[in-house]
């Protein structure tokens, strides 16, 4: 009996877990989520080589959680974009999140990477925040974010080193 | 900039995604969620190596989410739990399961995998349960399990599969 298809098995988690239960598919949500659309800049900040990020890429899509959309013909040029389905996984993605605010490492005083607002209640979501328990599900889309002045600095780095790498100029 | 260690990221999802961000994690998870204690069950029914289930477990004590009690002094036989950090990850877990439930490609009468109730409201936790916004957070202690008929015995042919390859009788 194998593992490597996991649809075989009969446990939903171990079903969800072939689809997203994987450091860099996560990352790559995280990114999709921030907005970020472009290969290139997906590979940038996730730090994937293009042949496995390329790979993930192609098995999201398959399985519906992310979308590709031709935005260049010439060139063929493509953007990145979570489905609906993939969307409703932003509740994983925020529990993750407050889970590694928490245990992450981070200082108590320390500036949280994106101060996060609920756009409805005005609520500052961090680590305590909960989902609400009735209406629609939480997802990305119902808040607000400013990134810190030291995680852009982190994220500007990640551009240019990666730039560099590729011999691009800025 | 490498991220292999990603504690060197400003973002808290990258750093719980280092921890857990993995499918054979979450699966290890799983099984001490649904009570396995010992290494061999723990790789009986997760499908991994020995090499690996050992790699992950050690890196999962170190950061604190599992415990080893030794339960048995000669031969010396560990058996793993959770931790209370471990077991803040339980939302995590269920959130997976709903979508698992969800879009895992289950017929809409299939019997689920595990009947699952919440032992303070008796309500089944399903697809579309939500977890409660107030009072402490979400744990699997606070439910009770029955597991299917189908995935009993899918779970038996892992053990005797198991089993079988390590030369035991039943």
């Amino acid at each position: 009996m194998s593992w490597d298809d996991v649809s075989d098995t009969e446990c939903p988690i171990a079903r969800a877990c072939s689809v997203v239960g994987d450091r860099w598919t996560l990352l790559i949500l995280r990114e999709l989520i921030m907005g970020t659309r472009r290969f290139d800049d997906l590979q940038a900040q996730t730090g994937m080589s293009s042949h496995l990020l390329s790979t993930r890429l192609k098995r999201l899509e398959k399985d519906g959680v992310v979308e590709r959309r031709l935005y260049s013909e010439r060139p063929p040029r493509y953007e990145y974009r979570r489905t609906d389905k993939g969307k409703e996984l932003d509740p994983v993605i925020l529990l993750l999140r407050q889970w590694g605010m928490k245990y992450g490492g981070f200082g108590a005083k320390d500036e949280p990477a994106a101060h996060m607002i609920h756009k409805k209640t005005g609520k500052v979501i961090d680590a305590d925040w909960r989902m609400p328990s009735t209406g629609k599900k939480f997802t990305f889309d119902d808040t607000r974010s400013t990134i810190s002045k030291r995680w852009t600095k982190e994220r500007e780095a990640r551009r240019t080193a990666f730039r560099a790498a590729k011999g691009l100029s800025e």
